[in-house]
């Protein structure tokens, strides 16, 4: 199974920002998270607003956390505001449940997550698939 | 009264794991607190997601703060959610307020509590009622 | 290369128990974290007394966090205070630096920690290490 | 004056990685602030433990909050433990008051942080200090 070294974890967020580049977004923070929620790598383009790690960062906490992509712990957010009240008190207040936090899939097991911020949660989504794509993942945005 | 020993906590445990098994449920984590809150024995199957801990204690925790099973407790969120959000404060944010958090009563009384996620919350619940009863408890689920 | 399963993880707890039993030590608290940081299974022993669950994470969780035993760590926690004041700032009060947590390798290579609290550090740490090897692993106290 | 754009962010990494390399070091964690304490970037090389991240970041952090870099905050810290645990305290836990975090001035100015944790202290400051003056800045590592 191939894991989530540095070099590939630099590999996605490099074609995140390209595919971000190609369709034009404003500028973003990207993380990428092992599988147990621990940062491996973060960038964050210039311009960009100060708190973009900690959003991206709950982004993919919160995907890891609840094993779906950000775009289904929002769902949860919206069906269940007092379950992910407290999801967010036991984490630490670790979770920022909106789309952008796509799992990093390989061969089916989750190995990691990324979380992407900046633009409109649609888009942070979509840039972040397509990184994690592009570096030969399965990516799970939910 | 029977009170709630390592071993009596360790069979409620395999009753619980025993019951998921039969009715096919996701990965599950499972937790025992004792009367006071505190942890006696807690179980993660392999595949489950690594907050498991967190919220199954959280069920736990919330159930035996309130006196009820946390289906009562996720009634009480839903009718009055600044109430739990105080709930929440108070505790330092050790409360999820969704059912599979059940007490475990000997005689009437509360000895414990059993915190299971992993499943839906009604699977979550079905199974630590499962587990309690097989190890001659009452179960309380709310 | 062999991984912290749940089933390896409770061969770990019952030879600890076992160990501790042989050589008459105090009630105990034991846990197992992966190499994440995160609980697979803890469990507690009658007469223990109700913080055991937080002592015994705490030198599982420091020895982790650092990469060394947590001998190592109390050492570390002696030459450099500042530093393991530190260390516990940005780890959210996560580590207790004394002996007794004790990472669990396998081929070299660290899979997850056992901490054990309830006897002398020295004891604790003692069990650690044979309920470690009893499973097949090595130990490494620090 | 020359800013801490990603583009130089990533200079700074990339050179600090490779007098890790040239003199040998265990896996690093790199972190970059900018002048207000947020992180721009970071990597943690492949076999570095979990709380990289966090530990280069507190030691970042306490350079940027102090004005001085991190050597110099961890003779505060031995000087007045007691004033160490006040900026703690007041930080929410931020500060790793150990050497290896370096201040990035340009022309005098302080305009960032860089972070490093995985060696000695000694190392990881000397490597800190070679990236930072290898993209051009001055370093200041207290």
């Amino acid at each position: 199974m191939p894991s989530l070294t540095l070099a590939k974890t630099n590999e996605i967020i490099e074609a995140t920002f390209a595919k971000a580049k190609e369709i034009n977004l404003k500028p973003l923070g990207i993380v990428v998270f092992d599988a147990g929620g621990h940062v491996v790598a973060f960038q964050k383009q210039d311009g960009a607003s100060f708190l973009r790690f900690e959003i991206a960062s709950g982004k993919a906490y919160g995907a890891l956390a609840v094993g779906a992509g950000s775009r289904r712990v929002e769902a949860m957010a919206k069906e269940r505001p007092h379950f992910m009240q407290g999801l967010s008190g036991v984490s630490g207040g670790k979770v920022v449940p909106v789309a952008g936090g796509v799992l990093i899939r390989s061969q089916g097991e989750v190995i990691g997550a990324v979380g992407v911020s900046g633009d409109t949660s649609d888009n942070d989504e979509l840039v972040a698939i397509a990184g994690i794509q592009a570096a030969g993942f399965e990516a799970d945005g939910g």
